[in-house]
Parts: C-alpha cells; structure tokens; sequence
C-alpha cells in the first residue's frame, strides 16, 4: 500500500496525476479504501508498520507480479493483476503451514495506471486471506510491477513444512484438482478472439486422469481460478499440524513444483493419477502454474486424510509416492525425463526468453 | 533474492540466458553470493523464509527502485541501484528506532540484466547493515525494478518512534548534514558531461546555511552518498532511547519529511540553520532526497546530545524547533509556502510526470 513513508520519493506515480503532490493524494485515497490497524498497531501512513508481537517463527516471501508477464492485461484487469500478486505470496506462506500475518505492496506504473482498479483487486485479495496490507511505496515506471510481501507466522512445534523432508516412501497428496487456472486463462484468450472455448485442446497425457468434459457452469469456474485464485492456507496448516514432511505450493506447474520437492527432498517420485479440474486438459493439470493447490508428502496418509476431515476440509487427492531413487521421476508409467522436463510444457502466458 | 520459492514463475527472468530453467540457475549462482542462515533458520530456496522469534514489536517496510526514476544508470551502475534500494528500506526502519532483521528482494529486468552486478550491490548493502537477504522472486520485465521488503524489530518500550508525537515546543535535530546525495548527482552528472563540477551551482536560500566550498576530497564524498548511501539505524535506535517523540528519514527532502512530521503531529516549525554538506549547495540540503540522515523531535535536546555522545555517535544537529502554530513553517525567518511547497524543488533525477 503506497505511503507517503517507506521512502516513497515524491517523484510522482502511477495515476497520481501532475505533481509530485499527486502521490500524496493519490497514497490517502488508497489509504481510505483498506482497512485500518488494531489499537496499538501503525500500518500506513508512517515510516514502517508497526506490528504486534509475533509467536512463534517468523516467515517472510515476496512475489512480484508483471504486467504482460504475470498477467495478461489483453483478458484480465489490473484488479485480477493486483489480486493474483497478492495471492502467488500468500500462497508461499500456506506452503509452509503457516498463518498469513501482514503484506507490504509496492506499485509501479504509468502515471495513467488506474490505482483505484488495481488496490481493488489487491484489497479484495488481503481481505480474502485475512492478511492486511500494511504499507507500500509507490512509483512511476513503464510498466505495471506489483511486488508483494508477506510475513506470516508458524509455530515452533511442529514446525514450518518445508520443500526438504519427504521420505523414501511417503504418499504424495494434492489439495484439489489442477489446470483450472492454466484452462481460465485459455478460455479467456478463446472469448477474447471471438471463439468459443471447449474441449478441443483436451489433449491427454498418457496415465493421467481425463480431462473433464466441460460442463455448464465449467467455464466460469476456470476463469474464477485464473482471475481470483486463492491460497490454500487452511489446508496448510491442516498438513503441518497432521505431520507432512514437505510441502509446495503448485505456482509453476505441478511437475516443476513436484521437481523442487524431490530435489530438496533427495527423493524420486511415481505419480500415478492427477485430479483435473472439470473442463481443464492434462496438460493444463500437469504444467499449468498458479492454481495454489498445494502438494503435500506424509508418511501418514490415514492421518492427513482424517485431520482434513476433522477440519471440514475437502479431502486431499492421493496422487503417488516417494521413491528412494532420486532418479526416478515416473507419471503414469512412464519416465518424465530426467532432464529438461521443466521445459516439456510452457503455458500459454510465458514469454519467450531470449 | 530471487528463488525457486516465493512463487517465482519459472518464466525466465533477468539475466537467466535462454529458457526457464535458466532462472534456476541464475537463482543458484546468486544464492552462492550471499550469506547462508544460521542453524534452525530457513533463508534462499523454500516457500517462504523462516526466522527465529521476534523480540518485542515487528516492524515491515518496503521500497522499490525503477531504473531511470530512482536511478540514473547514465551515471550509476547496477551495483549501485541495488545498494540504494535496500538502503531505502533500511533506512525506514532506522527512522522508526528499529533494528534491521532481515529483508526479501524482488528483482524485475530484462533478459539482458547483469544479474551479478545488481546483486552485487544488494549484497553489499545488506552486509553493511547487517540486514541478510533471505529470500525473493525473479522476473522478467522490459525495465530493471528492484522491490526490497524489510523486517525489522523494536521494544516495546521505549517504542518505535513515529511521526506524529512532536510536541509544540520539540526543538529539531538533523543527524548530519544535507544535500550530499543530491550533490552527488550533481558532480556524476557534470562529469558526464565533461564538465567538472563546481561551486557554480551554489545558490543560497536565506537563513538556511551555506554552501561548503568544494575541498579536496568533497566530490568523492558526494558522490559516495549518492552511490552508496548508508541507513541511519544506530542514530535512529539512540535517539528512541534517549526519548525521541518524532523522527523521520529524508528521503523525500528536508522540507517534505519535516512536513511529514508537521502534518501528523499537528505543529508547525521554525528553521534556523540547516547543516550543508561540504560541497552540496543550500538547495540540495534543503530539497534534495535519499541522504537517509535523520530528524528526530525531542523536549530534552541536552538528553538526546549526550545519548548521542554517550554512544560514540556524531553529535546531531540542532535546526530549530517545532510550534504550536501548525500553518506555521518558517525557514530562516521567511515563510515557507503553505502550499505547495513540497513541489518548491525539484530534484535533478525527478521525471517529469504528466
């Protein structure tokens, strides 16, 4: 939240209109429509927030979402850009187990840049997560940058569940079905071009589950995954206190995400079926990022399914295991390769890099 | 720092050669530049980073540079547009009264980014303030933008130190002199030009101090406090001990920072002499942003004096004082305009904004 404190230099902002002055205004009308602080508690409007005691231990992740890069301005608005940064940082805190604390969120865009749209979208998202945004800078560039931080918190026992620490032979679970958000953003490019989005691109994968028929009510499910996605914090901490031993969010595709795991785990993996979300592709399942399920490894399956039960949770999808051989990396059968496999997929919005 | 985690899209990013695995890579050979954490903690490479328990209040803060709007990179290099974006953060926790945890960066920029070298400079500048990276996110972006998030902490009591609560009759301090880093710029910019600087550019401004003559050595200075400015947080920790009511860091200028203070304590305030930095032009020290020097508003200026002393600090400077009359700001005995004084200088590097 842009603030006349965090060394926000009165050089002007986005929307800000003329005059360094502008930012100030533009920082106080941002201002009114968030949220203000407990008594005791200082978050705009000063150097730095001011914040309460934490318990426990301290995590700290920042996102930063760009337009054309993060975000297709072409299908989306700047409030699903503001939404989706504050979203991809949050979601690093559920990885962990923890509980969304406070964010920080610096802007930077055209002077023309509609502010008013964008901190709708990443007010919406703070309060959807109950993680309220603090304090932010504010600045002009070329382009619309977001950069989002988050602190959250997490107790000492059990600890934050981290990418290292799966087991030989621990179930992999995920927290829901995958490929809504890579699929919302294809049938928003097909509206866009005029062309009606249905299962023609339902390409399968060998061995991993069927793409859903797309059904009525389908499409405006998958576009809400893309525009709106949410972190799965609840069911974050669900699989810490239930003893998982690692944990990912799905940001960049559930292969890549998978792959940080089994590296930092020194493990191998054999999926054998992967929920797709109703009216995604297999492809979209497997290589689509930003669907915020989370990946979960325990050597307890009963447990984490009981604990997700006990919490009113949707049930976690088993979907393989560990192996001991940090080589092997098999999905349906069949081995992903061993190298370049992050590449095999590249979704729709990426970038070529050159 | 840029990492696997934090929901880095492995979409490419600055720096990271062809494909999107190379932002991995990128991300390992930057993690090997900067300092690993200490046992129990969890920095670079998972979701989020984990820290120890937090001691009294959390403090948060954030700051982004935009190359070309906070950084001339005609007259500075990369190195030096990370070290001031992480300064800028640091220095909002010193001018809280806080201590520097720790801090996340999110870097933005174009494939051909020299990573090394922008990293270089962020490094250097955590290292300075002892306030470790511990993690980050990577991006592609057509501009270079730097987000630094900082953590800090302070007790409770005395507690951090805000803007508003300088009584009316506070005298003000400066915890150095002023105008350095604008100067800086100045002599960058001249030598870029061929032109060595001067002190031709030395106008005065009634009351406020003069301009130092240029000595051997100054135009090094300047030109240090522009590339490298230093956060203020052993000043900005003595003066809360010693029962600062208002402090603030001069980033935006002396004038609007003051104001700043004016605004949210309600008082107005007389200037007499304002400290310039040998070499830099009254101008500069009165308009020019980013020394990160310190005001700090007290009732016990003998207090604050010795406190300072006691702690083997460069004595503050006394400026003047705050007044009751909060439509009253004077400076050298002239009024400062009401309005729109904020916008009585502007700085060489501030963009037009339309």
């Amino acid at each position: 939240m842009p603030s006349p404190n965090s060394g926000a230099t009165p050089r002007g902002g986005p929307g800000t209109g003329g005059g360094e002055g502008g930012e100030f205004a533009a920082i106080e009308a941002l201002r009114r429509r968030l949220p203000g602080p407990p008594a005791g508690e200082v978050w705009i409007g000063d150097d730095a927030a001011v914040l309460g005691p934490a318990e426990g231990r301290l995590l700290l992740t920042t996102d930063m979402a760009v337009a054309g890069v993060h975000a297709d301005l072409e299908v989306l608005s700047l409030a699903d850009l503001g939404w989706r940064a504050v979203a991809a940082a949050v979601s690093d805190i559920a990885a962990m187990g923890g509980r969304a604390g406070h964010a920080v969120v610096a802007v930077a865009g055209p002077p023309t840049t509609d502010l008013g749209l964008l901190y709708d979208g990443i007010a919406g998202c703070a309060r959807a997560h109950g993680c309220p945004i603090v304090g932010g800078d504010l600045s002009t560039a070329e382009e619309v940058v977001v950069a989002v931080a988050v602190i959250g918190h997490v107790a000492t026992t059990p600890g934050p569940v981290r990418r290292a620490g799966a087991g030989a032979d621990d179930t992999l679970f995920v927290t829901g079905p995958l490929g809504a958000a890579a699929a919302g953003l294809r049938v928003l490019r097909a509206r866009a071009s005029g062309v009606r989005a249905g299962a023609a691109r339902a390409a399968r994968t060998a061995g991993t589950g069927t793409a859903g028929a797309p059904r009525p009510g389908d499409e405006e499910a998958l576009v809400a995954a893309h525009r709106r996605p949410r972190a799965r914090l609840a069911e974050g901490e669900v699989a810490r206190l239930a003893g998982a031993t690692a944990m990912v969010d799905v940001s960049d595709g559930l292969l890549a995400d998978l792959g940080h795991v089994a590296d930092a785990s020194a493990v191998g993996f054999r999926l054998d079926e992967v929920p797709v979300a109703a009216g995604a592709t297999s492809e979209e399942a497997l290589g689509g990022g930003e669907d915020y399920q989370l990946v979960v490894a325990t050597p307890d399956p009963g447990g984490l399914l009981a604990a997700f039960a006990a919490a009113g949770l949707g049930l976690p999808v088993r979907i393989g295991r560990c192996t001991a051989d940090r080589d092997e990396r098999i999905l349906g059968g069949a081995p992903v390769p061993a190298l370049g496999w992050e590449h095999a997929w590249r979704p729709p919005s990426a970038p070529e890099v050159v």
